[in-house]
């Protein structure tokens, strides 16, 4: 872990400059994925057939992942890993209800009547990514604040597989998937945008994947709306000398473990912790199946910053708005009221990030490279619309009539000064 | 007004295509507005200066346009204007202060401890543009909500002028602008996203402008939110043989003066009433100031179509998803459970669309292009971010152990394991 020092307001600049390396994909794939789009817009199943023979070297009659396939997948899940996701799914559904908004309407004056419609989404895609990035985690994630929005249908895509991962077949049929259908990559992104003969399209498509699939999904933005797009995951760990030096190793390493782009940035006002947790880091990498993705994230990405007060402490994780913020400080809930940015807070020694990542009940899609400052995690308002809606009676805007036909002329719009004189009496 | 056939599905394909044409933007600004960005970020205050002196031809020794060139507007602001725009503040306020979300916290078993924080965005910057465009509703529509969200501080850019229009920098004022600087253009966009030694880097831009304003905030987002990128204005009108033709045209007029790009359509179930109402149009037309706008728009955008029932007229307008919606039917506010998708509803024979882009209360930045399907008029909600936090005590962590272990090794993520593990007594 390297240590920085400056001002705060010199290590937020650095700290979001070296973010920003991080998060630079330097492949440019833009074309070969506009052409993919255009060809699957074109020519939609035959097409997404020539792709999964060239991309995945499957041959298929049929995109559906049908009832065997799932029925399957029961069959041959791990019982413990069954009963995990089935109380994992229980805590999402019980926080993200929580998230559920309701209309309003008032009537601020007689013959006035103004509200808020909340309607879900009609139909939503959902691309899980294939092979070892295959989380049964996200998959949950994603679906059920999209079921608790009321979405009406829930379409999963995923690459094409000999065979699937039942955890993942499972976490979408526990979770309230409608439709599944093996097909990955930009062309899988395209498909939900645009729609095949068997694919329908969807209004908005959520889910990591590749630089293809990230690309593809920037592209049909605006045709279909997206979640964000996501850079390497990061930890920012609040700790004091109450810290337990092992816990805050582990919470570093187990971000760290993810990919090399990954960073733990770890502040604290003890000099003596910041040393024992380097000694902890080192001493536990050694025995950890990912050490050469982990090591190499702490080595060259990781971060320590001695601050002088707790003060300073908080003030630098909110300029620095990570997507994952621990506190590992005795009294941390007492912070809360300071915390401005950050995907998701883990308070106190025990609360281990992990335990956000899948189980707690909070969602574990978050914004990163800093996007906390004017973004949230998924959640079910990203799966609904509010509709804004309004009455006048005769009165009503003939009361109105002066003060809105004075604006429209100042705005030398007299069409709309019009369609209100035209309802005078 | 063009008349379309054809079932619900193929006019909404029709429709869809259109609009998609109607919102392309032909000119291709990427490479210069990149440049512009590169500039600024690189060059502060003084790019800003060069570019004043090359786009729009005035040399600024200070950006900021200060308390007495607000002062001196209201000096000069038309006294009907000024009681018009605070009659329309104090709706706007009084609907948007509906939309604030609270937080929430649970306690799902003991020892455990869930919740969300609301936390309003810290800064956000305002494009407000120059010229015939600049309009004052849409300063109090941009800045209200900020306001009622608790943004700490608005910034408002727009383009230098020689003599700023008082209603703007009155609007501004009302509306709770902290400050004012004047520069617009790509140029402007940057400075807001980056920061230079004057203007203060922010959060979030919103407000509309042309297309390089429009692609340069594009290009920004991720290091700044930003809130859509609009095309050109639309108008539904669903009529029954209630509504009164001279109504229906004159709101259909409203929309079509925007833009030659703008669109009004007309759904109803009465050949009768389409016929009156284009007579109307051209009736009403004659003696429009903006005839030629009107139209354009009229003439290549506007489209009628006949339906059989109320049923279809509904199911027809929830696939175009306007961004206004007028139900001109005796019995509108009966039909508000049947909406699906739109960004603003106009119930009834008297509310009249300028009712909602000046007045209700209600945003009148709408989501355009069928993008009601997936987003919303701009709200409170686009200035705050919520904040997930959570509290595990030893004991809750040692309980959830085993099915969180059990999933993180299930996905090979051992140091995720381990962090819970390395807790256990």
């Amino acid at each position: 872990m390297k240590r920085l020092t400056g001002t705060t307001e010199e290590i937020s600049k650095i700290l979001y400059q070296e973010q920003l390396e991080l998060s630079k994909e330097n492949l440019d794939v833009d074309d070969a994925v506009r052409q993919i789009l255009e060809d699957v817009k074109e020519n939609g199943d035959k097409a997404l057939k020539a792709y999964s023979e060239k991309f995945d070297k499957i041959t298929l009659d049929n995109f559906e992942v049908g009832k065997e396939l799932v029925d399957q997948a029961f069959e041959e899940i791990d019982a413990e890993v069954l009963e995990a996701l089935k109380n994992a799914k229980a805590n999402i559904e019980s926080y993200h209800k929580q998230q559920l908004e309701k209309g309003f309407q008032d009537q601020p004056t007689e013959g006035i009547v103004r509200g808020q419609l909340i309607r879900s989404i009609e139909r939503v895609g959902v691309y899980v990514p294939g092979g070892t990035a295959a989380y049964p985690s996200s998959v949950l994630m994603n679906v059920i604040p999209a079921k608790i929005a009321g979405v009406k249908e829930i379409i999963m895509i995923t690459p094409p597989q000999a065979h699937f991962e039942p955890a993942i077949l499972v976490a979408a049929s526990l979770a309230g998937v409608d439709k599944i259908y093996q097909v990955g990559g930009a062309q899988g992104v395209a498909a939900l945008a645009y729609g095949t003969e068997t694919i329908p399209s969807v209004d908005k498509i959520t889910g990591p994947g590749n630089i293809f699939v990230a690309t593809a999904k920037k592209l049909v933005y605006g045709i279909v709306g997206i979640d964000m797009i996501a850079g390497p995951s990061e930890i920012g760990v609040i700790a004091d000398d109450t810290a337990n030096p092992k816990y805050v190793a582990a919470d570093l390493l187990s971000q760290a473990e993810h990919d090399v782009r990954a960073r733990a940035i770890l502040v604290t006002n003890s000099a003596a912790l910041a040393d024992a947790v380097e000694k902890e880091i080192e001493e536990q990498l050694k025995t950890l199946p990912r050490e050469e993705i982990a090591r190499a994230s702490v080595e060259n990405n990781g971060r320590i910053i001695i601050s002088d007060s707790v003060e300073a402490m908080f003030e630098l994780m909110n300029q620095v708005a990570p997507e994952h913020l621990e506190i590992a400080m005795d009294n941390a809930y007492d912070y809360l009221d300071t915390i401005e940015n950050a995907g998701s807070v883990f308070l106190g020694h025990f609360t281990s990030e992990p335990i956000g990542d899948y189980y707690a009940g909070a969602n574990h899609i978050l914004p990163t490279t800093s996007t906390s400052r004017f973004s949230s995690a998924l959640g079910v308002h990203d799966f609904v619309k509010r509709i804004q809606y309004m009455q006048y009676s005769k009165i009503a805007v003939n009361a109105a009539s002066h003060d809105i036909t004075t604006l429209a002329y100042a705005e030398g719009l007299q069409a709309h000064a019009r369609a209100i004189e035209v309802r005078h009496d």
